[in-house]
């Protein structure tokens, strides 16, 4: 019943707002005794961090976590963990033409309609600056579980798609490039894209990809805890996603039975993996993997016609510095919730059984 | 921390197994002093239901819903609703062949894992025979929130795709006809591919949209709990479900974002709805729409090739009375969980402002 | 956020109206792999039920537990355990009078306040029938904490009270009398003593302390799921509960912290145990103990002034066959509450350490 | 789930150990819309805080609530409200003498235990310097249900009660004297057993009792969120709690239902409070009053045999600044948990009817 809250035995509670002091958040249910390294969780924020790289927003945020309890000589210690990332950069004056003005295809509208009132500074609580805090979480998550693989990697900008299978694919490649996209070639073209858009004021959507190798067999609850549905509600808390599938996805809904089943090896493994590593809400051992649709950022440098509160008609004209394409940014977004649903299940797993 | 709860202030829990006594659940956080109309309740079960036509199941069960407390003199009482469907027709000889095999892409093997035993008849809990529960709540979800239009449809089976965007339907028709496609021609060449698949001893996938009209602005909670999240989780939760998209979905991340913007009408409505009715997470007013994509029934009647749990390789021969393709059934389902969602977000946001 | 559950990770929901067709529960949580003793189930219920002795209610009532779920081949699957004890003793017109009336300290009033309605049947919801399910849960928790004992025992009846301290006493006499107190010449007297009550048409009060020994070092969450908080909670939950205190109780508030400190042996273990076995929220090993009150039933066979819901005066006639005293019978329930409590830390315990 | 959370629609979430950076919290579901006073919330955290006269710990900590995030313009937004309290006073040298003893009648040995290992500053995490966290949130609490008045005091120290009943006090006189006891006779008796208790470098437990005026009927929810259960738990959260009982309380078990039953006016109230305004969980609109027993410190200026971590025995010497008795500071605590628990109730009863 916590609406800021994310998890269950490993649990996520968030605050912030964009333009507010700080945003931070406490982790709970972290198990005691587990070495954190705090420069894999900084190096983590800094992979989403603004003003990165030149097809990001320029904007310049330091985005230094600190951890304020739960943390003894390097290890957790069972209690709750406090962190919070100072806001630096609160350039108010960028945003203060949307003080009564509602942004298309933003929330302003809707805080205003729910709440009655907003905090108008930056997006505020709907900015996708709160993601910062899943970042930190996520990286400690990683920690728990480091015996899982998880990569994410930008598979489309716009309809420049990696074509090639990820099975064929070297996730060491993802960082090498400002798109995060794993094949060198795609992601030159992928790069080109947004450039052009970025001059020409407009914005563009796309899809990430994630995969999560050597998972244990047996994560995930049966009936309303499923795994890939845990993944699936993470992926759609991000801001900007619209879509979500996994294993076959959508294509699997065009498929026959008879193609789609995955046969068994002797070992329990299976010869395909339409299925994408979870049979009936739990894991079966083999690759998870899912992709998750981002829509064109709803922030534009071009004049809207829109309305203010009062429901006069006005024009808004793109200011500020923002993201042409929210994909790049999103990829260590997408593995911090991964990590945390499946850190999550993790530990849930260990009161299963007998 | 329920693994068998769906909801917050309303919760639904549930237990069953396909070949057990009964299934049933506890409704909890109804409100008091609602009228309820049980025989709408059958009738939703009633469209769920197996042998209810020529493309779904043969098998037959009454699917019978009591209710055990709860509900006094026709009203709700405030107290928790206690219900059961008692399972009438288990042939349990039909699956005596799957004590020890596991079937391809079934949850069998996962459960063997997880649990270190399972209930193999039937495919105990991880049947969709669940979800008939799931259509009990969902149908007095909906008479909670009346005053929401909930219409789910299949939208799609195999290759075969209802052109007509939903607006220029008739949601009328879509009980006109066995598979619940709104439109009358379409839906005669899904019924001939459903008889065809059937015939050949295969199955199909599909896909179903669900629009949900004349609800609230303001429902939804904007950080971890998006309306959009929550459904998209509901609906992973159906078996057989690969992928959920709502407005634009995957093809919004193909477009740009002057294109994708859905700009402002004056009483605060949109010219486009590309947004599926929510915003930040939060409903808008307009119409709500997604799409669910189906996998093909992984039950199938042919011979496979498989593993029993001693790792033997051995041959499953399809038996049972399955469904061709599962989407026609699972219309009511779909169609309950947005009704069990957005009965919730209705009570929770009671309390969202002072 | 679910009103009728109760646990965490293990975790009752509930059902069931006193004159209702049948009251029961979901269990959700419970680990696979454990061997039911169903037997034992019902024995429990057995200690609880109406009509046992001389000294309680003379309502028959065989509350014969039914398991729907969750347990195949004696064992139990990981999957929700749903039971059902059907009400089959349903004198409705033995409350019939009650229909408008207010009986004095009862909750028809509260409950009619609060929900705008209510079922009168017996008290509906209200009724201490619900107590039938904690039971059942309970007797099954029992079941996977074995290794923990677990005993109350009735302590004081009115001013007559059990003076040996706890250590002093075989428990294994609890049993062997209708009141429940393991000492035979103090049972004597209580028994003596409800009769006399029960003769002048009243009730009267009690205590009843519990004691659970062979806990291990480490239950109870540090914050807000105290071990001793969780306890306080559930015993405040059964119905006539007015007090609830731990080790030294309210006498612990007129000591000194010179006498009060429990100084350490080598092993860890403590010389005296003023503490009750909890310290800082968690279990230290020592025997946990503590002390419940019990209000006099208020259902007496006099007469009493009253209102009705019009908030008219008339006067309410004791009718109906209830307990002159309900400690004897609310002994199984504190050890099922107790049960439930401990087996959700135990299994919560497994996710604490790396 | 989460171990670090209280309440359900309205929820604190906490974090912090006695001598890390900062303790603080989250407070999620706090309605949107309501005017904040600052001041008084600060208000509250100096009458908790240590060094405020001469019967409580010398320690100085100015204990400055900051906000982080959630308030607007001096209004709530409905987002989560993120706040820190700065350490300031870290004297960590003060308890070097207790990294590897176990300090009797502590937490020290229950959480190396627990967790296999602690930060043993100042009690780390198990010390009741988390308690001013749950001030913040009882304060803002109190400004949500401004309606409710919730006043508590100092009723009992050591051997010293308060004779007089609630009824016949001026709740005003409570700040008046440093122990926090209304009667101002009694008041002085109390602070000179305070001062000769320190002197004698001890310490002496006391009861705090609550009274909550013009609580709506209604409030609680009737299985297992009772309104007095919640506030039992509550209650047996804070440090050194022993004990809890509402109403006729322990007293209630020596009574006859005869005397016990309160009966009602012709408006619903009653004409006797034995019930202390709760009734099968649910307030009846009468005065809710509760008692709590705390016992003695456990730190004393004398020295006490002990064991270590390697289960040697050694000699544990009193240091620090410590309270001799922590009821006076504990009286804005009891009514920071009322408060928290009220509001709970009132947000959660809106959702109840249709």
């Amino acid at each position: 019943m916590a609406f800021n809250s994310f998890g269950n035995l490993l649990k996520l509670t968030t605050f912030g707002e964009s333009h507010g002091i700080a945003i931070g958040g406490i982790i709970d249910g972290f198990p005691a005794g587990v070495t954190i390294d705090l420069g894999a969780v900084q190096k983590e924020l800094d992979r989403r961090k603004p003003g990165q790289s030149k097809i990001v927003t320029q904007r310049k945020e330091p985005d230094t976590v600190e951890f304020l309890s739960g943390i003894f000589d390097g290890k957790t210690t069972g209690t709750s963990i406090g962190f919070m990332i100072k806001n630096t950069n609160q350039k108010s004056k960028d945003y203060s033409h949307n003080t009564n003005t509602y942004r298309p295809s933003h929330a302003d509208y809707t805080y205003d309609q729910k709440y009655g009132l907003r905090d108008y500074r930056g997006g505020g609580r709907s900015s996708a600056r709160e993601t910062a805090n899943w970042v930190v979480a996520g990286a400690l998550a990683k920690q728990l579980i480091a015996h899982i693989n998880i990569n994410a990697f930008t598979s489309s900008v716009e309809d420049i798609f990696m074509e090639k299978p990820y099975q064929d694919i070297d996730f060491s490649n993802t960082e090498s490039n400002d798109v995060r996209c794993p094949d060198p070639e795609t992601a030159e073209r992928m790069i080109a894209k947004i450039k052009e858009i970025r001059k020409a004021g407009d914005t563009i959507g796309g899809t990430i990809t994630c995969v999560a190798q050597n998972v244990p067999v047996g994560l995930g609850e049966p009936i309303f805890h499923k795994l890939h549905a845990e993944l699936g509600k993470a992926m759609l808390s991000i801001n900007a996603v619209k879509g979500f599938e996994f294993g076959s996805g959508f294509c699997g809904a065009k498929m026959k039975g008879s193609e789609h089943n995955d046969l068994f090896n002797k070992d329990g493994s299976t010869q395909t993996n339409l299925s994408g590593g979870v049979q009936g809400g739990i894991s079966n051992g083999m690759d998870i993997y899912f992709r998750v649709a981002f829509k064109p950022v709803a922030t534009i440098m071009q004049d809207q016609s829109t309305i203010d509160s009062d429901g006069e008609e006005t024009t808004i004209s793109g200011k500020g510095r923002h993201d042409p394409c929210v994909v790049p940014r999103a990829v260590p977004i997408v593995e911090a919730l991964t990590a945390l649903v499946l850190a999550d299940f993790y530990l849930l797993n260990k009161t299963r059984k007998s």
